[in-house]
C-alpha cells in the first residue's frame, strides 16, 4: 500500500486509498419455510485523488496492486478533466486513535447452516407459542469487514470487524382477524443472538393485535418503541445536526448551539465505543479518529457532527463523522451509533402509569419527514392501546406534527435500550410523550 | 457444469445452477463535474434443487466449480428442513429457442474513459446550449452480462452480451425562476450513445421551463412522455397481466381475456427481440425459451404472462416470463422488454392539433399505484402546457384516477418510440389520452 501511495504522489497533490473486503452469508424466511442461503464476499477500493484542488474519485473492486494502480491512474484522468474546488482544503492528517476493542473472528468464518438453524429455531418456537400465527417473514446474517484506510499525510488504520442479525415477521389470524405484520429483531456482535428473546417479543405483540380497537382523534401520552424512535428520528431530526446543513443553511438548529431544544429527559449522543454497538470503529472513513459526540445533553442541543471537508469549508474540526458511501465512492457526513441514553424504570412501570393511551410498535411514511423544519406526518401500525394500565389491542392511527415539538414533550425514557440494525445503526429505549395529538384513523 | 449437475442429481431428484457472470463499468456527474469512475465485475451462481417436492435455494458470489458444488451442498441441507411444496410440479424441461443475435463484444472490454470522455462532452454542450442550466446530475454505464443456465432435465442455455446508457439532469435558473429537474436519457446496445440528442431534449424542456403557467382543474388532453408512460404502467398496470395475480386472484383482468379494455390505438407486447430492446434475450431466467406475448392487441385483452411454476401450478404453460431475482435467488413473473407499438404521426404533429393540453415527462408518486384494480393518484411534473397548438410553459398539476379508464381514453400513439431503461424495460412512444381529469396545483 506504501508503495501505491508513492505512485499516485507523482499524480497527485494528496491522495486517498480506501480498501474495504466484505464477507456476508444470510438465509431467509417466506412462509414459515427457508426460502435462501447465501453467501457473498468481495474487496472494493475507493481512490480520491486531488491535484491543483481538482478531485478525481475511482472505484474498483478488487484489492489486487495493480488494479488499485489502474484506478489511482484513472482517477488522475479524472481529476484533469474536472474544474477547481476552491473550497478545497486538504485531506485529514492523521489522529490519535482510541484503542482498538477485540474482533471476534467467530464471526469471519460463520456459514450459513448456524442461521438457517436460528431461524428454524425461531420459526417452530413461534408456531409453537401461536398456532395461529405464520412467520411471514424472516431473515438473519452475519457479516464481516476488513477496511484500511491510508492517505499521504500519513493516515494509515486498518480495522476489522462483524455483526450478526436476526429478524422474524409474524402475522396472526384467528376469528376473522388478520394483524399487521409483527416484526421483531435481535443485533449484536457474536453468534448467540437472542432468537427466543425475539419470537418471544413478536408472539406478545401478535397476541395484543388479535383485539382490534378503534382510535379516535385525542391528546394522549404515547410511547415509542425503538423502533418507532428510529424511524421518525433518522429521517425527521438526525440530518439536522449534520454540519454540511449549517454550511447551506438548511437546518433548523443553526445557531442554536446552547439552546433548550428537547424535554430534560432526552441526552443523545454518537459513539461507536457503546457496548451494545455493532461496530465499534476507531476511524470514520477517511480514517479520523472518532469520538463520542454530544447531540442533546439533558434537552440542551450541544453541536453539529462534520466530516473533513465540510469542516474545513466551515473553519473547524471534523468530528470523525465522515461515512463512505461505497456507491458513489465519495464521503457523506453520518453517524456511527446513536444512542439515547436510558432512563430507569421498565416499559411495564411505563404502561402500569397510563389510563388511557398507546405503544407505538412501528410508523410508516417517516421517509417523508421533512428534515429542514422537522415536520412528520406518520400512520403509527403496529401500535397498541393502553387503558387502565394494560394493552388491550391494536389499533391504527395518524400522528402529524414537528419533531423538535415532540422532544419537548418526552417525559420518560425506558432503562432497556436495544440497537437498531437498520437505517442509521441506533441505539434506543422506549421513550414516553405527554400530551400527542393523534388522528384517529 | 454436467458434473456439477451429476453431482447434485444424487442429493436432488432434480435441480437448476444458473451462473451469471457481470461486469459494469460506470461514471457520475454532479454539478458540472463528473463525481466518480467505477469498474465493478463479478460471478453469481444460484442452485434451486428439489427433493420430494421440497425445494432448497442457495447462492454463491463465484462460479468456480469447487464453490458451486459447495452451493449445492448448501441447498440440499436447506431442501431436507422445509416442508413440502405440494403444489411443486418440476423444472421446465429443454424448449426450442430463437436463434442468437450477434453480441456486440465492445460492450465487454469498455472502459470508464469512453464514458468520462461522453458525459463532458454532455456537460459542455448544455452550457453551450444554455448558460442559465446546470448539469445536476447524470451518469453513463456499459453492462455485459453471461449467463449460462442448466438443469438435469437437459436445459443447457448461454448467453452473453450487454448494452450502454447515458442520462443528464438539468436544472436552469433565470430571472428567479429555479426549474424542476429535467431529465433525458438514451440506450442501445453499442457505444455510439446519443449525447447530442439527449441534452438537445433536455435543454428543449429546460427552455420551456423558464415559464411558469398555473394549473387549474379541468378536463383536457394530455401527452404522456415515454418516461411517464413507464412510471404509471410499471405500477399500475403491468403487474396485473401477472399468471400469479391469476392464481391468487388479485388481477382486474382475471376472466377478461379476449375483451376490449383499451382504446384501439393501444397494441402492447412483451419481446426481447423488438430492434431497440437491450437485451434480445433467447431465454428466460429459467432456460425457457422467450417468445412475443401480447397483451393488449389494439384494445383487446389477449392474455397473461407466466413463469415454470405458476404455469404448472395452473395448468397451462410458462410464456418464457420467469425472471431471476438475484437478491433471493427465486424466480418471479417479470416482462423481458415491453413494447407499446407505435403510430404514423411525430409529437410536433400532436402538439400542433392541441388548443390547450399538456405534455407530462414525468411522474411522481406512481410507485404507490394499487395493481389490484388501477388506482393511482401521480403529480405530473416536470409538464408542459400546450395552449394553440404550442408549449407554453411549465406546469405542476395532479391526475388520479383508474389506468384502465386511462386506457380508454387513449387517442393516438406518436412514430417515434424511445427504449426506457430503467425499472421494467419499455420501449414507448408518446401517448395522447382525451378529457384527462386534472387537479391544478
Amino acid at each position: 500500500m506504501e508503495d501505491l501511495i508513492r505512485f499516485g504522489e507523482k499524480l497527485f497533490d494528496e491522495l486517498e486509498i480506501a480498501v474495504y473486503r466484505s464477507r456476508n452469508v444470510s438465509a431467509s424466511v417466506e412462509l414459515n419455510e427457508i426460502s435462501m442461503a447465501s453467501t457473498r464476499s468481495g474487496a472494493v477500493t475507493v481512490i480520491r485523488g486531488i491535484k491543483d484542488k481538482r478531485l478525481g474519485i475511482a472505484i474498483v473492486d478488487s484489492d489486487e496492486p495493480e488494479r488499485i494502480r489502474e484506478a489511482i491512474e484513472q482517477a488522475a484522468k479524472m481529476s484533469k478533466l474536472n474544474g477547481r474546488d476552491e473550497r478545497w482544503v486538504s485531506l485529514p492528517e492523521p489522529g490519535k486513535y482510541r484503542e482498538r476493542q477485540r474482533s471476534n473472528y467467530e464471526l469471519k468464518e460463520a456459514s450459513p447452516d448456524i442461521l438457517v438453524e436460528k431461524l428454524l429455531h425461531g420459526i417452530k418456537l413461534a408456531r409453537e407459542k401461536d398456532s395461529n400465527a405464520v412467520v411471514a417473514g424472516g431473515a438473519g446474517g452475519v457479516s464481516w469487514e476488513e477496511r484500511h484506510i491510508i492517505n499521504s499525510h500519513g493516515v494509515d488504520v486498518f480495522q476489522e470487524g462483524g455483526a450478526a442479525y436476526v429478524y422474524f415477521e409474524l402475522v396472526g389470524r384467528k376469528e376473522g382477524v388478520v394483524t399487521p405484520g409483527i416484526f421483531d429483531f435481535d443485533a449484536r456482535r457474536d453468534l448467540n443472538l437472542d432468537v427466543e428473546g425475539t419470537v418471544e417479543r413478536a408472539v406478545q405483540k401478535v397476541k395484543w393485535a388479535y383485539s382490534v380497537k378503534a382510535s379516535r382523534n385525542e391528546d394522549v401520552p404515547v410511547i415509542l418503541g425503538p423502533w418507532a424512535i428510529a424511524e421518525l428520528f433518522s429521517y425527521a431530526l438526525l440530518p439536522a445536526f449534520s454540519g454540511e446543513r449549517v454550511v447551506k443553511e438548511t437546518t433548523p438548529l443553526a445557531g442554536k448551539i446552547g439552546e433548550k431544544i428537547a424535554s430534560d429527559v432526552l441526552t443523545i449522543y454518537d459513539d461507536p465505543f457503546h457496548p451494545l454497538s455493532l461496530e465499534p470503529a476507531i476511524a470514520d472513513g477517511e480514517g479520523v479518529p472518532t469520538r463520542k459526540n454530544v447531540l442533546i445533553e439533558e434537552g440542551t442541543f450541544r453541536g453539529f457532527v462534520w466530516d473533513n471537508y465540510w469542516a474545513r469549508v466551515y473553519g473547524t474540526e471534523s468530528t470523525g463523522n465522515g461515512k463512505r458511501d461505497l456507491g458513489s465512492g465519495g464521503i457523506n457526513i453520518g453517524f456511527h451509533n446513536v444512542v439515547i441514553e436510558n432512563g430507569k424504570r421498565s416499559l411495564e412501570d411505563l404502561i402500569a402509569e397510563i389510563d388511557r393511551g398507546y405503544l407505538v410498535d412501528g410508523l410508516q411514511g417517516a421517509h417523508s419527514s421533512n428534515p429542514d423544519n422537522g415536520n412528520f406526518a406518520v400512520t403509527a401500525n403496529p401500535a397498541f392501546l393502553i387503558e387502565d394500565g394494560e394493552v388491550k389491542g391494536a389499533s391504527v392511527f395518524l400522528i402529524a406534527g414537528n419533531v423538535y415539538e415532540l422532544l419537548k414533550q418526552a417525559s420518560e425514557v425506558t432503562g432497556e435500550q436495544v440497537v437498531i440494525p437498520f437505517m442509521t445503526t441506533m441505539i434506543a429505549p422506549h421513550v414516553k410523550f405527554e400530551n400527542v395529538k393523534i388522528a384517529g384513523k
